[in-house]
């Protein structure tokens, strides 16, 4: 057994920051825990961290800015990497794991995008590569794929994995309000960034989901492999309109697997207003899992944030420590299945709801139709909701059975060159 | 590494026989995530399970009735109990551990009386001692406290634990039906026993209370140290009140942790409508913990049955196996923390909902509320529900604000003793 676990650490932004204060300040548990105390040993920084650092009292001797000196550090067993981005944490990773060290990270966007390939470099080097914090900040969502349901077919994932936009939603839902005012309150909140474009356009769901879909089906599901859509088309209408026709509309990350294909996507989705995911409010993350044995569990909890998200960076140094300890690499093992072809999103069969702006007028509801008729799309609910005077239109919401993609965006193209029809407003899905 | 890792089990009932067809179904997909195969080396059986073995064409070579053959056995690494009960379960895992065998089992009376002592023999002897199937099925509820949440201080949990009595109190809530009818029911759909008393009185739940305090809390909380009330005696119309008053029923397990003390209780609670533990239904289970980085996490799932409960017990074998494997003994680590005393429940402070069959005349409210006042007890809304001429009785529903339990018991005996008071028809705790 070793006399004590070194610890490197690589970024100091918040979430840094909070893992070297947890670290000092919950020494005496982690050490009972691990076997042996865990010893930060030295952080690689650059400016305004090293500033950072010394506001925050650590010893200057322990910070370096040399990258080669950092990795080849004998003293240090498991680098922990909090900057976040692509580069040059992936360099580091890469590094890190080829000169035998463990490593923890909380990157989403290098796992997403690398993941595969470093966890393969990881097991060559017989460490391990830990990365729990990469999804839904201190929720369990990595270790459920890895262990506890490991004797599971994943069936399906449905999740709310960004807080930003779920703010926002449960916002334009409870207040009534438009997606703008909505996002405006966000970034007054730190909810959002001032560019919320990596959250909005669902790009930080992709990764997630990404990680996710390639843990569970042991598949390489790469971020732009996830059909995508945001949530800044959707109007304080439709979520008027969807609470009247029973649902609420998240933005949900989907990935389902079936004997030939996965289907892996992220859009706004009607759901039942009594299903488990739509009473998710807020900044708050939640995942509904199906697998064939356990059927259907979900993992709720806070998304983001300093605190949660150094839970289960911790947690990772606590689980290498183990390993270091006990001198083994990593007991997760990573295979890929035979990869399955990911299915575009035209075979795709699901409910719909379309909100039309037309002109208010006789014969348009026939017109509307005949077009979703020649495209075998059959409607379940018309309701006209308005006729407006002084433009003589009126907005008609259709709730349609279940139809495939395809016959749907050519119905749409076909509306959309309707005289009657002055605009499609809106169309979202339904997943129930 | 080994070239096949062996298994033996014990116990043929539904769980057993689901862990026997999935070890034997899934074997390749287990032995590529164990890195060798797992083989079911021996199964030791009593009638009638060994008729029901016979009748899964499991080979006869491969069951013996002897004791002292199966747990002394070269070939079997780890040991699988799913006898339930205490005895002689309790004597298998002991002598297989004190015998070097890993153990898995589902058994959470074992684990929750004995459990503190069962981990240190297993410690003693280099070896894990397995329990997620113990509480909550498929749920990982086990591994989030020995792994995912290890650096936080856990404050609370807040547990529907038992499927019998929350699908008896859903079906009491929304079909406005009596305790006796929707038990009838439970039983008839096979979620309640013939002598349904373990669940109703709340003992299972007490049970796995004890097993997860005592996790969470690293301190060997007993079901005896558990404050328990069954469901029993709520009525249809306490769940209509509660409605109208924006709460739903629970039967929840409870456990607090402050610095001196610890709290650890299953009762029917009054909780608000939109808290998510509200929209726990039927056979459900569902765990919300509060940790001090994490903040509030929630796992949701099927809460028994055969499939859930075996997707834990052989993911339990799958981390045995591992350990077996890279030849170490269990990971997880387990250390009692200095022993906190059990706050008695005298000395809880929360909101208190009471309903009171009185005689309809004036200046009942007055004596009641005088009672109350000179207990400290403020009255946060009254309402009288109806009069009965017949019987010239009346019911009054009174919330409270927080008061102390010790001063409630008290006022509760007074109240008993009033002459205008002809039933104190119930009380129910508030949970916020």
């Amino acid at each position: 057994m070793k006399k004590s676990i070194g610890i490197g650490l690589t970024g100091l932004g918040v979430v840094g920051r909070q893992v070297v204060s947890t670290l000092l300040e919950k020494a005496d548990l982690l050490s009972e825990q691990v076997g042996c105390p865990l010893v930060l040993r030295q952080l690689k920084l650059i400016e305004p961290d090293i500033a950072q650092a010394r506001k925050m009292g650590i010893d200057p001797k322990l910070i370096t800015t040399d990258d080669d000196q950092f990795l080849a550090n004998p003293e240090i067993d498991i680098v922990v990497e909090t900057i976040g981005g692509e580069e040059p944490a992936l360099s580091y990773l890469e590094r890190a794991l080829a000169g035998g060290r463990h490593v923890v990270t909380a990157n989403k966007e290098v796992i997403a995008k690398h993941g595969v390939r470093l966890l393969a470099l990881a097991e060559q080097h017989g460490v391990g590569l830990h990365f729990e914090a990469s999804v839904g900040g201190g929720i369990p969502l990595i270790a459920p794929f890895q262990d506890d349901l490991i004797a599971n077919q994943i069936k399906g994932i449905y999740a709310i994995i960004n807080g930003t936009t779920n703010y926002i939603l449960t916002r334009m839902a409870k207040g009534g309000v438009d997606f703008a005012p909505a996002l405006s309150k966000a970034q007054e909140l730190g909810y959002a960034e001032a560019n919320p474009v990596n959250d909005i356009e669902g790009i930080d769901a992709s990764y997630k989901l990404a990680i996710l879909a390639s843990l569970a089906f042991r598949s390489q599901v790469q971020p732009q492999d996830v059909y995508r859509e945001g949530i800044s088309r959707l109007d304080s209408r439709d979520f008027q309109y969807a609470h009247e026709l029973g649902f609420a509309i998240k933005l949900l990350a989907i990935a389902k697997q079936s004997d030939e294909s996965i289907e892996v996507r992220v859009h706004p989705v009607f759901i039942p207003q009594d299903a488990l995911l739509a009473k998710v409010e807020g900044v708050y993350n939640a995942v509904l899992v199906e697998g064939d044995l356990v059927g259907q569990v979900l993992f709720f909890g806070e998304g983001a944030g300093a605190l949660p998200t150094s839970s289960a960076v911790i947690a990772d140094i606590v689980s290498a420590a183990r390993d270091v300890g006990l001198g083994v690499s990593s007991r997760a093992r990573w295979s890929l299945e035979p990869g399955k072809r990911v299915k575009p999103m035209s075979e795709l069969e699901t409910r719909y709801y379309l909100r039309l702006n037309v002109t208010d007028q006789a014969g348009v509801l026939a017109q509307i139709s005949k077009i979703l008729g020649d495209n075998s799309i059959s409607i379940s609910s018309v309701i006209q909701k308005w006729a407006d005077s002084a433009t003589q239109t009126a907005e008609i919401v259709i709730m349609t059975h279940p139809a495939k993609e395809a016959a749907m965006q050519k119905a749409l193209t076909q509306l959309e060159h309707l005289a009657v029809i002055k605009e499609i407003s809106n169309f979202v899905r339904v997943e129930v």
